[in-house]
């Protein structure tokens, strides 16, 4: 039994749509996906993608996804950030998790990234258990903020060029 | 007095290297900092740049920044990570950091962005009154995770081309 790790092509989009879909359904969010398969190819495969994809296969099969994007630290510069990291459930036990973040992180080391971070539900005690073990370091003084929908057009309208709700 | 935010030029960088060393002296890591002004400029102000930075003048000075790029969201598409705001302690409490977070969110919402995302240190509450009254929501139920240095480079080292620590 071999495990490949290779780069996403245009052609994986529909399994990596799959693949979004039993992540989500796994963190308890199944409804939240509005993803397509167009939305996906168009940003994930053109000139200027805004994220990329690494596919594991495992006997033949396409087993999980690592899909990542580069962040930017002010103190320590570039990094890598890895949105999802998934294989599929009767796969798991094989260490296709591993070599998917073990590319993940050489990918970061080749491009002088000083850092690969990510985030991971506080009820999901298996994945907290490997990323502990893989060297993953818990940042659990900093608090994640979301401004969304409703909420980010209203302050959006004040700070438009013309600065409409100026003081 | 008036506020007026401006995108930076290549020309603020060392104004910007002042404003990251104290952000970080006041979230109580002045050490943290590694970043050069030739860094910043490599970094920010080149064909592909990693950031995007904003500078808040008040009465002809300089007097905040936000720093910002853009991440990637499965479920929903592009979003705008906001790295950095900050605001001269002498010059707060004249409505500095909502102008800068206001033209923020104007610059997703233009984008196309369905999201507007930070990160906020626990005991920093007065930016966790401001964020929840700017309509910030908190996502406690995820935790970060980071690799560096050292815990980084081994996992690399596994995870290069030649998966030298394939099972």
């Amino acid at each position: 039994m071999t495990t490949t790790i290779r780069p996403a092509a245009r052609a994986d989009v529909p399994r990596i749509l799959e693949f979004i879909r039993s992540l989500a359904a796994y963190e308890r969010a199944p409804e939240a996906v509005t993803a397509t398969e167009a939305s996906l190819e168009r940003e994930g495969f053109g000139p200027n993608p805004y994220y990329f994809c690494l596919i594991a296969e495992h006997d033949g099969r396409t087993a999980g996804y690592a899909l990542f994007f580069y962040n930017y630290s002010t103190w320590v510069g570039p990094g890598i950030y890895l949105e999802d990291i998934f294989v599929e459930p009767e796969l798991r036990g094989l260490g296709i998790g591993k070599l998917l973040l073990e590319r993940v992180a050489a990918i970061a080391v080749e491009k002088g990234c000083a850092r690969l971070q990510w985030a991971v539900l506080d009820w999901n005690t298996p994945a907290i258990e490997f990323y502990r073990a893989m060297g993953g370091e818990f940042l659990d003084e900093w608090r994640n903020v979301r401004v969304t929908g409703e909420a980010l057009r209203r302050l959006a309208t004040c700070g438009g060029a013309d600065g409409a709700c100026a003081p």
